[in-house]
């Protein structure tokens, strides 16, 4: 019996092996290789796994993803559809996701990106400013990540709406769900935020027609998935003016090719990828509680729902 | 019997005027000009008055302040010393500088500044980040600001120090003071964020003495007033890396003339005055109330302690 860590990146993989292992001292931790034992894997922890990495695992009983988002895995025909999937549900890198919430949204809500360029120009100059009581923010999912930012977001006095599949109900804001839902989301949407994960039924959401439903001059805040903007219609929806700026986690090709129009657009803050790192420490230990739970017959936690995708 | 209106800012008397008078339809509110009743002015409200503006009025028996900070009136030797002044606490207010110091501690904790130079130069590249937990940041000043922010900084998981003149107590946040208390606070302070009222004891404490105690490469968020810090040192400690981004809402010369080095300072975020503006509205409901007070032989809140100059 033994766990199999399979990693995405090369350079990582071997940090990775290291952190696992000391958090589950009591397991046989191994990675893809050529001796490998395939009839032995009984669990598999993977942080963004290259395709087909997870078939031929006869006696696979558990697969544990590093990552919170598990979209790569959901689109994986070769991943066995009966084997239970955990996603990464980790405190410290919610925490770290409702810092880059609150630095974007009041960022944008005090109207930074106009004062650096006013700075820029050398001009001493004022803009009208409207309390949080007064600005609407919309947050697209409901989810540990969604709630936790929409309640640092309420606790400063801002007017949140939240968006989620099913109902939901969160202290202090206004939930919507549903296809129906979406539309007075957006409305009521002065600044965005997407926390969405991304399955069939997100992809592309964030595109003209949704933009079209903002208000006008709107600011979007993308620390979802990259699929989820539609780069081309940002790029309209800036030039007429229909969004005022936007601030970009996640990018369609990551790192960006260096003629990309987002490099040097002045009204697209880009960060690469860092709204909520994994803490290898911390996700280390949330996996090998897992395999505990596992191998005690314990109930796991974080279970993916295979037929939503996330 | 009447209220005097002062304002230091032409353009903005008349609209004081107007909002003044309707939150005390019941008092006979005048401006300064030649027909003036100087005997029949029992109380003033003002802000940012010029110096001289409230001698020569023998039954004056209140100063309201629409501002936070008094130290104009108090260092104005016209200003009869026996009047009570009584300075502006707005919750709208505090709300907006809370606002203020999360956008800017956050953006330093989160290393936007850097993440900026990187969009600029076309380089997607990840820095390492701690967590809040690990983060220190200090606060100078536990008054009705600083506590509020400390409180806020301590909600999102920093490590805050603070410091004030007397003992202070505030949950979760080390309480540091007197001039023992400094040191520690500023070795503790990887962000520094400045919230003292202006007094001769607190004028130039940002200079090279204390920017010398910070940890190497700190940060530090000036939201209180212009002549605490002394800008020549800033530069100093900027060009030796001592210290590593600035965000400055006041500036000695406001606006600041078209060749002041900061404008175009790479390492410096200015903006104008704007960290918590008076809401005209609520600050004229506060004065209001402190007439009524006043009429009515009630204590009066918020009083500045003469001695102590805030
Ligand atoms: N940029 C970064 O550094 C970073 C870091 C971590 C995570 N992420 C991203 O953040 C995503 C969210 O993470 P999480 O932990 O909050 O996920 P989660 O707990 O699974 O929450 C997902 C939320 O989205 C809602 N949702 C899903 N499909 C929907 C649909 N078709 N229509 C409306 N709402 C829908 C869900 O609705 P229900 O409540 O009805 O289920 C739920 O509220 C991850 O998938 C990942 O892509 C990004
Ligand atoms: N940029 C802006 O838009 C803006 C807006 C509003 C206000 N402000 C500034 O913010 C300042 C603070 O406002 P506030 O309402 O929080 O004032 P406050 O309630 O009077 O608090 C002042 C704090 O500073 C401490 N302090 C004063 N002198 C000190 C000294 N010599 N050594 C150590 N600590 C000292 C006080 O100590 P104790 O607790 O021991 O009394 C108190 O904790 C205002 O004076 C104003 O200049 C700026």
């Amino acid at each position: 019996m033994s766990v199999l860590l399979v990693t995405g990146e090369a350079e990582t993989s071997g940090a990775w092996m290291h952190t696992i292992a000391a958090a589950l001292p009591e397991e046989r931790v191994v990675q893809p290789g050529p001796g490998l034992d395939r009839a032995g894997v009984t669990v598999a922890i993977v942080a963004a796994p290259p395709a087909g990495s997870l078939q031929d695992l006869p006696n696979l009983a558990f697969i544990q993803s590093l990552r919170a988002g598990v979209d790569g895995l959901m689109a994986d025909p070769t991943v066995p559809a009966h084997v239970p999937v955990a996603r990464l549900v980790d405190p410290a890198l919610t925490a770290m996701m409702v810092e880059s919430v609150l630095l974007h949204v009041l960022s944008l809500h005090r109207q930074m990106p106009a004062y650096r360029a006013f700075q820029a120009a050398g001009a001493w100059q004022f803009l009208a400013q409207k309390p949080a009581a007064e600005r609407q923010v919309g947050v697209l999912g409901l989810g540990v990540l969604g709630q936790a930012a929409c309640t640092a977001l309420a606790g400063l006095g801002f007017v949140v709406s939240g968006w989620s599949r099913s109902p939901r109900q969160v202290a202090g804001i206004r939930c919507l769900h549903g296809d129906g839902g979406l539309e007075a989301v957006l409305a009521s949407s002065e600044i965005l935020v997407n926390l969405l994960p991304l399955t069939p039924r997100t992809e592309g959401i964030l595109d003209a027609r949704a933009f079209s439903q903002l208000p006008r001059g709107a600011g979007l805040i993308n620390m979802a998935h990259r699929w989820h903007l539609v780069e081309a219609d940002l790029l309209a929806a800036l030039e007429t003016g229909q969004i005022d700026h936007a601030v970009l986690d996640v990018l369609v090709v990551e790192p960006a090719p260096a003629d990309h129009p987002f490099w040097r657009h002045e009204r697209i803050t880009l960060t690469p990828h860092v709204a909520a790192a994994t803490d290898p420490a911390s996700a280390a230990a949330i996996a090998a509680q897992a395999v505990r739970d596992l191998r005690a017959g314990r109930p796991i936690r974080n279970l993916v729902h295979r037929a939503q995708a996330y």
